[in-house]
């Protein structure tokens, strides 16, 4: 077992994850900041440089975990390995947000989509992308292909 | 605090940290396999689907953190929320492999940095990327400029 505690906490625009855009689509562009205790601050050094974090936080408010399940983005359940679902046997999420600017302990930023107050466990920055024409999206690439249709 | 456990474990080719390719221009290419624990295996329904997985993990073997320290790919020194530094306040590592294949709870991908035996903690879609021309790597960007001089 390891323990983790909460380096900081999200503030953004979700008091319920009705408000949170979902499914297929659904853009990520909330602004919101991520507030870090002042006792991490120096481990911020630097960090304006880079233009998308990765933040690592905690489904605080999710209960419980089930393998497979239906996700907003489908009609057909899938493993939670291959999906987004926040009731999961660890409940961490992971957003990459885009860094608009720091003031201090707090990290100003584009693109949450966690609950107002969610625990942040850690942040990295976004070094290296997948080029597109190498990805494959499994069963999102083919639920986005049938509603084409 | 949370308190999160293992879903399976990571086996590599490195026994130790001297043995991980590290700093400017190191390539992650070596292969693992990620061993699921059985009572999660329904989670990896579909998994297959996709070419690119994130794996999110522990640095089982990393003691203490330091906020401000210099990693292998600079001489000078930055914010461990600024860099991929194993001494984190929460010691939790993230990577994207490449999945090669599924042998039931099996997982054979390319990619892998983390030591041998390293706890997974969650492994979730890569689904999409930040293009290239948007992203911007501060210091490691700088650094890699220098050595090119």
């Amino acid at each position: 077992m390891f323990t983790f505690r909460p380096i900081g906490y999200a503030r953004t625009p979700y008091k319920n994850t009705q408000q949170v855009p979902k499914g297929l689509g659904a853009k990520q562009e909330a602004e919101g900041v991520l507030e870090i205790l002042p006792e991490f601050e120096a481990g911020l050094t630097d960090i304006e440089g880079f233009s998308h974090l990765i933040v690592i936080w905690v489904f605080d408010r999710s209960e419980g975990f089930e393998l497979i399940g239906t996700p907003p983005s489908d009609n057909r359940p899938h493993g939670v390995f291959a999906a987004r679902s926040p009731r999961r046997p660890n409940p961490i999420g992971l957003t990459v947000v885009e860094l608009l600017r720091r003031d201090g302990t707090r990290l100003h930023v584009r693109g949450v989509d966690m609950l107002d107050g969610t625990p942040i466990l850690d942040l990295k920055p976004y070094l290296s992308s997948i080029p597109f024409e190498k990805l494959r999206r499994g069963w999102l690439a083919e639920a986005e292909a049938r509603t084409r249709k």
